[in-house]
């Protein structure tokens, strides 16, 4: 039983991370799995909320956002209505969460990074690719900082790397990087979030139809740490070659 | 090394769940974990959402709060700064999914239930208590309904029971349960939704300080899945009790 | 013409004043006038708003909120709303305006309670009991300030105690304490708050459907001052009662 | 021991009423206590709000507000910060109350009267001078109603006159219609909304600073019940005089 | 073809500009452009926003806001709807911007004036009423100041006088200060705001029904630039005038 | 004296229209002025708003907006301040006015509209660059809808086309489509919306720093004639080539 797209159960849509995207932030990444498109931006500034201030430690956080016709039915704009949904304020937590993870504080001194990660077009995934996204973004935010002497000489502030993808059971099936079309099919979803060094960072299953067992969650599992390995490797290549700007 | 209550490390709070708590719900749990206790009413109302109008189907929704000073210290009311936090949205969402993971929409027929779930005081497992105890409280609402004839005769609107738990590794070692001096101090913390068969409704497992990797991720299953197979023990044995009022 | 749970015209409902309900706050009391349930917790912070700083004085303020099920139908959350309504604002000012009659603000010095008052059942009467449970959870408060020294030794905040009842005119027929039923079918409805000695803090009298003469206020002002004065004792019993926390 | 503008303590302010001082809606005063000034403005419209369709009865409400600099200093704009305040809230309910209870909403039919009241300067009575003229443009827009048989032929929606006053004790004297700075100054202050009879709507007395005997109520009544009956006098008489529009 | 008013079609309607309206504001105006009355009040308050603090530079902005019954049916107030609609937020922004067109920052010193322009009765030209009659109350208010020594001596913050006019193509003529009547049966509109020296401020032109080519525009320009003329004489006749408080 | 880049002063920045950039919104359009960007996506739903139907006339509006990092420095999310900066009003009501004037609304049946413009990179001239590329975009929906049916045979909803640039005077030179370095030096700041024919559809003139007369003006209009005329001619070329999707 094939793909809508004819992929295979354990391959990843092209993955594109294109670096540089916009001239003023600090670092940024249009980021596409497939047809999903996000623009993640990085911003560097000195000092970091009150909360945290004279710690010594650094902070970062982020925002996601969906265009209001990223969707094949035109959404409200959150701004209009007055108020964040529960999906963009969950989904801003959880790429928070991840990019600190690898995130040493006290090596990234008293600076904020804030990721924006603006969905310009969705074919499912959006969350996944925002994290991969965004860590690239990050990586040359940092990078940028070192270079401004922002960030003192000698530390290294990213202590790995990290990246994220979908996975679920569709029609019996346990499939890898879910697009829209099977993501509205599935029965469990689960979007996990891994260091380069294949641990876990996060792991939100949902049962959407039925409940799912051990087995399931294990074969599952097992695609995700396969396809952020998979992701880890383009990272490291998009940022291995040289920024042109 | 003991825990700070004397606890083994696969021992869950002592668990409480007062029915008919409130005179007005059609369903209605105090439910206690400890000294989390969360109030849980289930509201019964004909009719449902205008997006899901003529579908025959019903519909089940969460929301989640906590008073000002249910914690250590006062939190603003988010009716004062008029807006919800993302913490409260993701909780909010997290129970309703896990409710409806147990609901058959065509035999609940075009009803609505709204569980609010109101955190009275809280020491960590506010979320899990709250999925605990709102069962409890939607299976009362149902037989009441069912009782009203607002649930057609020869409908089981339920297809089972659902419980959820905490778990986290602090300090190295794998706890049941966490209170909220343990919560703080984790390393990975992991809610865990299961039916009464042992299978999953939801998976979210976070790396606070530290990835995880596969090995830990199993045993903290294992502890989840056994404190939920207690928890699902609990549910029945306060829904056998017959309720005087 | 007996009233619907057989009391008097001038019988309370049965009155309890349930001390250090939670473990968090400084003060706490779980007051009930019969059905209607009130949850007061007292906060105590130091310093005080920007106003009022340098003053040498302190200041008590006070939320008032219903959980959404409180009542028999279920009402929307405020916060979810995103604003709070005129009942809930009217409310939550009288009981701030109530507590600090008695409140010496320069013996309180430049710290800050603050009272919150949340309906976890109601029957009618829910502003008299909050009031009244709230001067409860403020003495707790106090003491408790006093012994952490926050307070300075040999100063007393509190010049008085403060209770609250409902009266009203219900099938001709002057009240005291309505319940819901009979507020619903009250032509006159009044709020007072009474010092101990017997002393007026405040008098809301409004005609819900006809104007009423200078006669009728009378009587209705002397149920009021008969029932604060029963209540005002019954505060006073459970402040005496050491409190087991 | 005379007031800061020389009345006697029983003396109201200089009243004056102008009728139809804006050319748009369906009754409109102008009402001066002083120099607190009342733009007054009675809207008719159609219809009535949802909870009340079918019911063949009316519905009168009322907004207050102030502009930012009808007083000393600016205050900041409620649409600006995007909520309204609890004082705002509390006074336009108020208002709403005080006028419904000289209407027979029957004989009103299903059409809506809302009143705004918007404060253009102000000195103290803000909200008794707001209810004072808002009785006056409610009786023009019946009027104007009747003229347009959108109230039936015959049919007198208004049951009597309504009016308001402040009395208050300033330096332990009791006085009629504060301004300003007798009102900041006040040790207790009532608001008190009478019929042209002289029975009473709502009475509202504050303990602003020490708590109130029986006898101070007493006397702070009859000057209000006086003032309000003055203040009747005024309002028969500016609606005997011909409307020129 | 002669106007609803019998006006000529470069004929301003009767313009008045009452100072003094308000005794508690630094400036006041009270102005009308025929049926249209705005109440212009000017708050002086020393000090800067944040973003201009140690500038040595002062800031000038405005505030514009209808009465819910300022025209022919009533809208919703602002403060109730939560959120400021575009319009007031298109015209305030202009009003601020005009009346810094003639302030000499650094004259004005370290002070904040802000206008605010809030429509009593709407006609049409309630914008640019708003402005002429803002500038005589900006120019009391810096008067006031001057006069207070809050602006030192020998400075003069303003530079010149501003006024503004609304002109149009209405059935093909091209008119000057448009009614509601004729406004909304403009083919083009066009808001024009000049200096006394009849230099231009602001130009906005819109098509309403039909694109409007160069002669059209030169027209109008002319017919704008006269009518500010006219304006700018009534500006300092009523100021010349002596203020009676 | 050369601009920054090089241009002439009557010179365009290189501009792209790059169709067919979403490919779930009826006409999506990427329109760069220079490093300005902005994706603008045209959505179609039958029916319109409630105030419209039943009129047979169709609607057409627009919402414009940044993303956080679309500047040098970081803004707030509109989203999440909980409101719509005056600005972003002012600009979606520019846009939406602008598209409107070339709108045959009977033609274009009850149907509506909704132009997104969403600011990926702003480097001066972000409104002019929206209108122009959202003209485009409503071209591409418009034949879409002709296509389904939706619009009827034969009904040309388009009369003719619109685009936008901005012109200033900078140093006292007149300048066409500013950058961001130039419009913050700039005396006199202009938007024009024409016609394809080169008639007016907005002229917005602003005196940033000084007054313009005149002779000013006329040289602005005619600098922005020509720009419009070039851009129109670029709208067209990109109509003209087939889009690939």
């Amino acid at each position: 039983m094939s793909r809508i797209d004819g992929r295979t159960p354990d391959q990843l849509r092209p993955v594109s991370l294109e670096r540089g995207w916009s001239k003023h932030a600090e670092g940024s990444v249009l980021v596409s799995f497939g047809d999903t498109k996000v623009l993640c931006t990085a911003s560097v500034t000195e000092g970091v909320p009150r909360w945290r201030k004279g710690s010594g430690e650094g902070w970062v956080t982020a925002e996601y956002s969906m265009l209001p016709r990223a969707t094949n039915t035109r959404g409200d704009r959150e701004s209009v209505r007055g108020k964040i949904g529960g999906r963009t304020h969950e989904i801003s937590r959880l790429i928070g969460r991840s990019l600190r993870a690898v995130i040493d504080y006290k090596a990234l001194g008293e600076n904020t990074v804030v990721l924006d990660c603006d969905v310009l077009q969705a074919d499912g995934g959006t969350r996944t690719a925002a994290i991969t996204g965004a860590y690239v973004a990050l990586a040359d935010a940092i990078t940028w900082a070192q270079g401004k002497k922002i960030i003192k000489a000698g530390r290294k502030p990213l202590t790995g790397t990290v990246s994220a993808v979908s996975v679920g059971i569709v029609g019996g099936a346990p499939l890898l990087d879910l697009r829209y079309e099977e993501d509205v099919r599935a029965d469990t979803d689960m979007n996990v979030v891994c260091t380069g060094e294949g641990h876990f960072v996060e792991v939100q299953g949902t049962a959407e139809a039925a409940p799912f067992d051990r087995t399931e969650l294990n074969v599952l599992l097992d695609l995700a740490v396969a396809g952020c390995d998979e992701l880890a490797a383009a990272q490291l290549k998009a940022l291995d070659a040289t920024l042109g700007h």
